[in-house]
């Protein structure tokens, strides 16, 4: 591993910091945007590079105003791509201002593809690329999230950037939505279901890069609105650190995100996107002033940080580490 | 539908016209890419913006070359995402770039995600973004590449964008990977492969797209390099066109690639990207002369054209359209 520190191990003693197993998901969703962001850079300039301005606002704004009570933020790239090239400038952009504010950036990409094309995600979001003998660093995340349908040799390249580099990958195992149960819960001929084969991998490779609060580079991705697996799942991974989507809108509860942790507190962390940053829709129109705007989501993110550390508490007791 | 023709139908049209069942996958591997390019850009100017001239005009050398013996490209994203936003510009460029040449352009982006996210990646890719109320087209690609482990709601919102906007996906069913059957092949309790469940999907949101000539906007990724899976899958999906990757370097051979065809010589497209872009490494340096890589590349593309054709000939006989 080279000068990077353990990105799960630099993720934990963030949370312990800050008191706060949570991430923001940055989904810039233009239709939600509060309009004092929008309308700055709309008037009479519509088009892609006014959306790359207002993305980077918006962003701009939710950092600044939630880096004391967050560990980590979660870019959804998709919502980037959208926009094309300049919305990709945007993704840029937001994991410069995140990281600069210190937060760890876990990007929501769900690559994934054979063996040296592999390599080419690998080399942009986590590791180096080499132009003409030097090395440059792209996008430069902490975290991917890898989907796996295509096989182990379509993951271990994103493994092995991961120890040279100390970055992580999130592997798709149980996910938050409805038909998550298509495929993954499939139950195969030795009377196991396919996310388990999934996890079987990931317990395989995670050995090599366990860090000092047991977890490895080789986190999974377990959905809030699946409670019971959830746990079977904390059980089934020890050395895995678990990226859970599915809280609030997409039904998850306090009480079923705990079954997520361990018995330190650790072991998770607590995804919320639309429920953060979009819940002002609940109460206000978009026409809603900056400081009414700012002082909602961050009441709603500590909010999320609160009941999920009170919940937390009340399980484990003592035993938190924070 | 509107006024975009089916995708499909005129992909095969092209593939009728030009004789050609075969697509040139575009992946810009700077290493691999001839000095003479290289030089002209990187002198004095190492970095992203450099990088994207000399992709550029590295994909504007093999279109111009290339456009009337192929029906397609294959543009593989990971090998521009890789640079940034800078990469993602060469992209677009090379989308408008193999637009303008007549071509169909089929991205291999393998995209995934949960219903409204899938949603966001299917308005980017396939169909148009809204900006204060104006639509706009992002990238307009032709087809795209869609992985299924998230299940049906994740592929639901390309299906849906595809019907609308007369574009195609490519759903991974059997990839050309050795580790395809890591997961892909995992037995179920009803004796069944995982990827003929993933199949199932495909036929069952098939039915509503099919064209003139009895293919659907939905299609299938089949590795050519597991040919008796491809004979199988074949007669599974009848009305379910196939990208067929995994030709030459891979290990797919001319004939194994034929049962992927039905007997009018329809039902895939055959992709092969290192063979002939890079195939000039195996006789020369990267510091060969222009006109010599453009016939190297000329006449690898049209050796594989000409030896599938002449294959499909002799298998099917008269039955052949073209």
């Amino acid at each position: 591993m080279n000068s990077n520190m353990h990105a799960v191990d630099l993720l934990i003693e963030r949370i312990i910091e800050k008191k706060s197993p949570i991430v923001v998901g940055l989904d810039p969703i233009l239709d939600h945007i509060p309009s004092f962001i929008k309308r700055k850079h709309f008037q009479g300039n519509l088009g892609f590079h006014s959306v790359f301005e207002v993305i980077t606002e918006f962003n701009e704004i939710v950092i600044s105003k939630l880096k004391d009570i967050i560990p980590a933020v979660k870019p959804q790239i998709a919502y980037y791509e959208k926009y094309g090239s300049e919305g990709i400038k945007a993704f840029e952009q937001t994991i410069k201002l995140a990281k600069k504010a210190g937060l760890t950036v876990i990007e929501d990409g769900k690559r994934n593809d054979i063996g040296s094309t592999a390599q080419a995600y690998a080399d942009g979001y986590l590791g180096e690329v080499n132009i003409e003998g030097k090395l440059y660093k792209s996008f430069d995340v902490d975290f991917l999230t890898v989907s796996p349908y295509l096989g182990s040799d379509s993951i271990d390249p994103f493994v092995t950037t991961c120890e040279k580099h100390g970055k992580g990958i999130f592997v798709l195992v149980k996910t938050s939505n409805p038909s998550s149960s298509d495929f993954q819960d499939l139950v195969l001929s030795n009377g196991k279901k396919l996310y388990y084969h999934v996890a079987d991998y990931i317990n395989r490779v995670g050995e090599r890069t366990i860090g000092k609060y047991g977890y490895s580079l080789t986190g999974a991705v377990i959905g809030a609105t699946y409670p019971g697996e959830a746990a079977e799942m904390r059980k089934y991974l020890p050395h895995s650190f678990f990226l859970v989507p599915g809280f609030g809108a997409q039904g998850g509860t306090v009480l079923s995100v705990t079954n997520c942790f361990g018995e330190n507190g650790l072991g998770a962390i607590i995804n919320s996107s639309r429920g953060i940053l979009y819940g002002y829709m609940d109460s206000h129109s978009s026409d809603l002033d900056s400081a009414t705007y700012r002082s909602l989501f961050y009441n709603s993110a500590e909010d999320m940080r609160n009941s999920i550390v009170c919940e937390l508490k009340s399980r484990f007791q003592g035993n938190l580490l924070y």
